[in-house]
C-alpha cells in the first residue's frame, strides 16, 4: 500500500499537502484535491482504519425507489441497516446520481468519505461507474448485477433461474405448454439473467421456446401493445410468464379489455412479489424476492468482503407464490 | 411443529415412550427408536434449542481424504471449525459411509445426534442421502453440489464459470486456439459444472470446441491412453484445461513420454491448485480453491441458514495461479 509520502513525491508537493487534501481541509484548491485523492486511489493508497473511529458504509443507490415503506429500495435498505448498525457501522444512503458519477471516480469518492465499503442498488448497465467496478480496490456488493474476477465485488440477488424454473413447472403441472415471455428493456444485468433463464427452463421441461414467444420493451405501453397481441393471437400462448410484476399487472388489464379472461383463458406470472400483487384483480401468482432477507444478505457479502472472504456470488432461494392468476389449462 | 404428545398418538405409544426413544434411552428397543425418530422427522418435529445447551455442528465428509494437512478436505473443515469454535458450536466430523447412509435417512441422524446443521463435504451424485436433501429439513451446507428449491439448503464453493473463463482467456491471450479438455467422470456435480462452463467459456471468446476436443474417464490411465493422444495427434490441440490438477500433472508426464514438451508444444492448465501443483515439473499452472477461505464461507452460509436467510448459493472468486505449463503458443 502507498504511504502519504510516495504520494507527495509523485505529485511533487509536500507531505502535509497530500494529507490536508485527503481529509478535505478548506484551505486546500478543489482541482488539487481531485488530483491528489486520484493518485492515492491509483496508488493503491487506503485511509488505515483507526481503532475505536468512526466506521462507516454507504447504500448507493439509483435507478430505484426507496423512501416509502412500498417502495422496492425501502427493505433492501432497512434489511441491511438492521445487520450494519448493530455490528458497530454508520450507514450513509448516498443517491448516485448521473452528475456524482461523473464528477468523481468511484474509488476516489469511497475514499473521500471515509466509506470502507458500499451496497449497490439499481445501477443498469450504462451508470458511469460500472466501468469502475472491475477494477475498483473498494469492497463492494451489488444488488442484481454482477462483476466478474474483482475479488473486492460481490454479487447478491435471488437465484433467477431457480424462480423461473418454479415458474415454467408450475404452469407445466397445470398442463400448459404454450408459454410466452414479456420483459423490460434488456439493458439491465437482471433482465438478461431472466430472459435467458426462460430459455434455459423452458428447454429442460421439454416445451418449446423461440423468440417468436417473446417481447421486450423500455415501455410497458408498447409490450402491451405490440407483443402481448401477438402472443395471444398469433402464438396462441395460454400462459405468460413477465420479467416483474408491473408489466404483469397491466398484461392482466389488458388481456382482460381484449376480452380474454385471468386466469380462465390465460394464466400470468409475475416476478419479485411487491406489495401490489396481493391487490390486483386477480390477485397475481409470482416468484417472491424477500428484499428484507437480500438486504441482510447484502451486509454478510460485505463483512465478508471486508474480511478478506472474496465473495462473488450470493443467491437467496426463489419461492413461488400461487395466487389467483394462474389455472388449470382450458382447451375450448 | 410436532409436539411430542402428537408424535406419541400418531403412533399409539406413551409420550414418555416417545421422549426415551428421542433421547437414545437405552430401555427402548433399536426398532422402536428407529421408527419414532422417523415419525417426528416426517411430522416436523425439532429439538428445540436449550439456552445454554450444547449447540453441535457435524461436518459429513465423504469420497474425499481429510485427516493429513496435503489432503483436500483438511483446510475445509479447519476454516469450518476456525469460524464455528469461537462461535460456540461444537463440530464433529463424521465420515458418511455406505453403511451409515443406508440405515438412517439425513434427517433422523441429524435429529438422533442433535446437530443442528451439517458441512456435507465430497459427495457424489450417488450417494444415498443426496435423494435425501430436497426435502430435508435439517439446515446443511453443501460444498460443490446443488440443491434446488429447498430453503434449507445452500450451496458453497468457487465460481467455476468465472474459473474456467480465467483458464481459457489465459490461453487465448498466449495465442491459442485449439483447445481440448479432459475430465474426471461425469457422475459429479462439479464435473458437469466445470463440462459445460469450459463449453461457454470457448464460445464466448469465439473459439471452437465440441466433443471431439474432450475426453472424461473413471481412470486417469484411461483419459491418457485413450484421449490424450486423440487431442494431440488428431485434433492438434495447443494447449489442454484439465478438470483438476492430478490429470494436469498425469497428462504434463504423458505428453513428455511422448515427446511432447512442456510448455514448448502443449501449454497445460489444471484446477484447483492442490499443494503440489508448485512441485509438479513443470510447475502447474492452475485454478486455485482457497480450501481455508471456502470451509469459512461453508459456516457463514450454514449460520445465515440458521438464521432464517435462506441461502441457495454462495460463490466465492476463482482465481488464475500462472506458474510454467503454460506458454505462447509454437507454431512450427
Amino acid at each position: 500500500m502507498a504511504t502519504i509520502q510516495e504520494i507527495a513525491d509523485r505529485l511533487g508537493i509536500s507531505k502535509g499537502t497530500v494529507s490536508k487534501a485527503l481529509n478535505g481541509a478548506s484551505d486546500i484548491s478543489e482541482t488539487l484535491q481531485k488530483t491528489v485523492i486520484e493518485t492515492a486511489v491509483e496508488m493503491g493508497y487506503h485511509k488505515l482504519r483507526r481503532p475505536g473511529g468512526l466506521r462507516k458504509l454507504c447504500v448507493l443507490i439509483a435507478n430505484m425507489e426507496y423512501t416509502e415503506p412500498h417502495h422496492f429500495g425501502h427493505e433492501l435498505i432497512l434489511g441491511f441497516r438492521q445487520m450494519a448498525e448493530p455490528a458497530g457501522y454508520t450507514v450513509d444512503i448516498v443517491p448516485a446520481t448521473d452528475a456524482l458519477q461523473a464528477s468523481v471516480s468511484y474509488d476516489a469518492f469511497m475514499l473521500q468519505h471515509d466509506y470502507l465499503g458500499a451496497f449497490i442498488l439499481g445501477f443498469s448497465l450504462s451508470d458511469p461507474w460500472m466501468e469502475h467496478f472491475p477494477t475498483s480496490r473498494t469492497p463492494a456488493v451489488l444488488y442484481d448485477n454482477y462483476v466478474s474476477s474483482n475479488p473486492c465485488m460481490a454479487s447478491v440477488g435471488i437465484d433467477n433461474r431457480e424462480g423461473m424454473e418454479l415458474a415454467v413447472s408450475h404452469l407445466k403441472r397445470l398442463g400448459h405448454t404454450r408459454i410466452g415471455y414479456l420483459s423490460h428493456a434488456l439493458d439491465s444485468h437482471i433482465m438478461q439473467v431472466r430472459r435467458e433463464a426462460f430459455f434455459q427452463s423452458m428447454r429442460r421441461q421439454g416445451l418449446f421456446a423461440d423468440e417468436s414467444l417473446t417481447g421486450s420493451s423500455h415501455y410497458i405501453a408498447h409490450c402491451m401493445e405490440k407483443y402481448l397481441p401477438r402472443l395471444l393471437y398469433e402464438q396462441q400462448v395460454t400462459a405468460i410468464i413477465c420479467s416483474h410484476d408491473q408489466i404483469a399487472n397491466a398484461a392482466m388489464i389488458q388481456c382482460q379489455q381484449m376480452d380474454f379472461r385471468i386466469p380462465e383463458d390465460v394464466s400470468i406470472v409475475g416476478f419479485d412479489d411487491l406489495p401490489i400483487c396481493a391487490y390486483t384483480s386477480p390477485p397475481l401468482t409470482t416468484i417472491r424476492q424477500n428484499r428484507l432477507l437480500l438486504g441482510k444478505s447484502g451486509y454478510y457479502a460485505l463483512e465478508s468482503l471486508l474480511n478478506g472472504i472474496p465473495i462473488g456470488t450470493l443467491l437467496l432461494h426463489a419461492e413461488l407464490v400461487v395466487r389467483n392468476s394462474t389455472n388449470q389449462v382450458s382447451y375450448e
